[in-house]
């Protein structure tokens, strides 16, 4: 495990319907890495989050939803990614989540690999990822596992009760949104914080 | 008027009761500077567009504004500001906001510095800006008007339907949130965007 032996962590909370954590996956890696951290994928389900908080998803929000679609097609153009918004958006993100902590449990790169296929499949392919075949598919691309194994494990009362205690886990540490980022206890939301996530790396904090 | 002549605008739309519009306030006139346009204040009713979109107050939201209150004092010494939230946090910010379009009537380079000098009392200093009477006497301070023309203007029909024209005009152009800047047509919405705002005007935009 290359990742032994540094010296701290980079969570990266999320949900695999969000625009703006597809967005953030495309760099969060290179920005752990400069700063001799391990990146940690941390999908949670955001629904669970928007009831206790009072928010709704963006894409269905008036006036706000309208600027977000205008605001993720310039944020490709920028990081020079594809992107298009699937028609069925937002989906439930259960199955690549629940997908994401199975295989964690067994190759940590292995599941880190998916995450950002699971990402690319559904913001840039238009792949169905609320459906466990779907999402076990593009999980059998990247890992030694088969699609059977991969969708039965999207189903596994364990893994189920996994997603829920990361998910009251973010609840209880104040983890709002996607993408939301914590480091060496400090918390910050939004793809647009990671500029200011390596100032404060880089300058132990203000 | 120094302002003359420039190729273009930087709008700032923002209520005066946001403290994340405090902080894009302290560093917004040299963003406009630096690439060479004209920066126009906005003040507007929040609340309006929180009304058109389901959203409210960052302090009333749970968890979310526990976030907010430790990412504002953070952020503070970040800049380097004095910031204090006021108790009464959030106020109902139309006297400074009629008084800002009053002044701008008369003087604009005064109703520049009365933003600021609002945005101070406020969040520095804890005045009650809730009051004609205290948004008057920090206008009176940075231009040439008194504390009785400038509280009479907070209740003037004209003023008050001007402010009203303002929120209706940034409800029209999709601007929600506070801060939101809008650069040659392009809207950004929030502090955290500045950086990407300076990355687009240098860049001719993606």
């Amino acid at each position: 495990m290359g990742e032994t032996g540094r010296k701290g962590q980079f969570e990266f909370w999320f949900d695999f319907s969000s625009p703006y954590a597809f967005f953030a996956a495309q760099t969060v890696k290179d920005v752990a890495r400069r700063h001799d951290l391990h990146l940690v994928w941390r999908p949670f389900m955001l629904g669970v989050a928007f009831k206790a908080t009072g928010m709704q998803s963006l894409s269905n929000t008036p006036i706000r939803g309208d600027y977000a679609r205008h605001d993720w097609v310039r944020l490709a153009r920028r990081l020079q990614v594809s992107f298009k918004l699937p028609s069925n958006h937002p989906i439930v993100a259960l199955p690549a989540s629940r997908i994401f902590y199975w295989l964690e449990e067994r190759d940590e790169v292995a599941a880190g690999r998916f995450a950002r296929r699971a990402f690319d499949a559904y913001f840039v392919e238009g792949t169905d990822m609320a459906r466990p075949e779907g999402a076990a598919a593009e999980a059998a691309k990247v890992s030694p596992f088969s699609v059977a194994e991969l969708a039965a494990a999207a189903s596994e009362p364990a893994i189920k009760d996994k997603l829920k205690a990361r998910t009251q886990e973010a609840l209880d540490r104040g983890i709002f949104g996607s993408p939301f980022f914590v480091v060496a206890g400090e918390p910050f939301w939004g793809a647009d914080r990671l500029p200011m996530v390596e100032e404060w790396l880089a300058s132990g904090g203000w």
